[in-house]
C-alpha cells in the first residue's frame, strides 16, 4: 500500500517536521520503495518533486530538506507499485490545469478501470480534456473526475457545489476498489478515505510534537504564532503525541486554511483497523495485478 | 531578454555541460535574475524545477547540477521578467497535456495578447481545453496554440501535420510581438525564431568544447558513442570552438532523435545582430510595459 501525506494551513508553512518522518516510510522504516512525489503550492504555481528512486535516500527528498519551502497546501506521496511499471509518469502527485488553477492529485488503494470506464459518468470521449500519460490507476481516475467536472460545469462553480459533485463523483468511483486520495487546488484540500487516512488540526496552544518514525522532537510553539492553523493529513499517524482522528470508510473532508470547511460521513460510521486494511488492500492488489487494465 | 535553452538527442544525455555555462547568465555574467525553470522528459514522464530565485545562486539549480539527469529532450529558460510579476506560476517551461503527452514549452520575447486574442484562431471561448494560470503572454501563446491545435485535431495528428500547424499558428502569433521559442513532447522539439536563437549539431567525430561563460572544456569523445546524435538550441552560442548556426527571422525548425528532421525558413532569409535583436526586445519591452494586458 502507497501512503499519502497532505498539508493544508492559514500561513505558509514548512512541511519538514511531518515529511522526515514520513519519507522514512519509503525505504527505511517501511517498504515503500517505488519511487515518491512531493508538491507544493507557492500562490497559484506549484514545486513538483517526484522521483523513482526510494524515497528515504533520493537526492530529490535531500533538496525538500534542504529547501525548506513553506506552503499553505502540500501533497506527498509515496509508492509501493501494485501494477503501472515504476516510472517517473506513474509517479503521484499528478498534476493538471483546469479553469485556469493547477490541481494536484495523490491516490493509495487500487481501482478496476475497466469497470470505472463502464460507467456512463465516466466513459471515454472523443472530447474528453484530459487523458492518462502514464499507466496508474490513480492517474486515469483524476482525469476522469476532471473530465466529469469539466463536462458539468464549463465555468468553475463556487467551493460548495464543487464539493458536492466531487463528493457524488468520489462515491462512483469508489465503488470499483479502494480509493483514499488528496485533491488540492492550492487553496482547499479534499481527504477521503476508503480503508485508511488520519488527520490533525493544530492551531494554538501549541505544544511538543514526537515523530513516529524517528527520533525527533518539534516544539510548535517556537515556530508558529498563536494564529496559525495546520491540518495534516496521512495514511498513518506521524507523531505518537498528538491525537490524530481516522477518516471513516467512505468519509469525504474538505479542509480551507487549516479548517475543516465541509464533510460527508456516512451512518453509521465504520472504522478499518490498520490490519484490515492491509488485508483488504492485499485482496485487491491481487485482484488487480490479475487483470491487464491498460 | 530570457534565455533559452533545449536539447535533443537520440540517446539520453547529460546536460550538465552546457547547464554550468548557461545558468552562469542568470545573474552572475548576465542580468537575467528573475527565476528559471528547466524540465527533463524521462520516458512519458516530465521533471521539471522551476525558482523564482537567480538561476546563478539557486538550490534547485544545484540539484540539477548534483543529479546529473539524462534526458533526451530538455527545455531550460532564464528569465528577466518585463511583465507578469516574479512568481512561480509565471515561471517557464510552462507544462499542459495534450492527447495524453507532456508538453512543455518556453518563450523568450514579448507578445501582445490583446491583439493576439482578437484573432479569429486565438479567440478565447467558454469550451477552450486551456486557460493560462499565470500572468504571462508567453504561457497565454502556449495555450492558444494547444487551444487551436485540440480544435482542430481531436487525435493526435502524424508529427509532419503537426508541424506544419504548429508553423501556420507561429506564423500568425509572430505578428503580435517578438516569438522565440522552444517546445517539446518528449520525442521532438520545435524552435522558432523572430530575433535571435542558434542550434549546433554535435555527432561523431566529438571533440573537445570550451564554454563562454566559464573557464570549462569537456572532451566529447570520451563521454560519448559514436552513434550519440545531440542537438542543442540556446539563446546565444555557449562555446568557443563549435560552428553554431543561427536561426533567421521567422525560421522554424523541429528537432528528433538529435537531427533536424522538418525545417521551414523564409526566402530571402535575415539574420539578426545581438545588437539588433537587444534593441528590438528593448522596443518591444517597452511598447508591453505600457500596456496592461493582463
Amino acid at each position: 500500500m502507497c501512503q499519502l501525506l497532505g498539508m493544508n494551513c492559514n500561513t505558509p508553512t514548512d512541511i519538514l517536521f511531518s515529511f522526515e518522518g514520513f519519507r522514512k516510510r519509503g525505504g527505511e522504516t517501511d517498504i515503500h520503495t517505488d519511487g515518491f512525489g512531493i508538491a507544493f503550492f507557492e500562490g497559484k504555481g506549484v514545486r513538483i518533486y517526484q522521483d523513482d528512486k526510494p524515497c528515504a535516500s533520493s537526492p530529490v527528498a535531500d533538496l525538500v530538506k534542504s529547501y525548506q519551502i513553506k506552503s499553505k497546501n502540500v501533497i506527498a506521496h509515496i509508492r509501493k507499485a501494485t501494477y503501472g511499471q515504476v516510472s517517473l509518469a506513474n509517479t503521484h502527485p499528478f498534476m493538471r490545469e483546469i479553469w485556469g488553477e493547477y490541481w494536484l492529485f495523490a491516490h493509495n488503494g487500487h481501482l478496476d478501470c475497466q469497470r470505472l470506464f463502464s460507467h456512463p459518468l465516466f466513459q471515454k470521449r472523443e472530447d474528453d480534456f484530459y487523458t492518462p500519460v502514464g499507466s496508474t490507476d490513480s492517474e486515469a481516475a483524476f482525469c476522469a473526475i476532471l473530465n466529469a467536472l469539466r463536462r458539468k460545469f464549463p465555468q468553475k462553480p463556487t467551493t460548495d457545489i464543487l464539493f458536492q459533485e466531487i463528493n457524488k463523483l468520489t462515491a462512483t468511483i469508489r465503488k470499483k476498489g479502494i480509493f483514499n486520495y488528496l485533491l488540492t487546488n492550492g487553496e482547499w484540500m479534499i481527504a477521503h478515505a476508503s480503508t485508511l487516512l488520519h488527520y490533525l488540526l493544530r492551531q494554538a496552544p501549541f505544544g511538543e510534537a514526537m515523530l513516529l518514525d524517528d527520533d525527533v522532537n518539534v516544539n510548535f510553539a517556537a515556530v508558529t504564532t498563536p494564529y496559525d492553523k495546520i491540518a495534516v493529513i496521512a495514511t498513518l499517524p506521524l507523531t505518537t503525541n498528538e491525537v490524530w482522528q481516522q477518516l471513516a470508510k467512505d468519509e469525504i473532508v474538505m479542509f480551507q486554511e487549516g479548517e475543516i470547511i465541509a464533510r460527508y460521513a456516512p451512518d453509521p460510521d465504520h472504522y478499518f483497523t490498520v490490519e484490515e486494511a492491509l488485508a483488504l488492500a492485499a485482496k485487491v492488489g491481487a485482484a488487480a495485478a490479475e487483470s491487464d487494465i491498460f
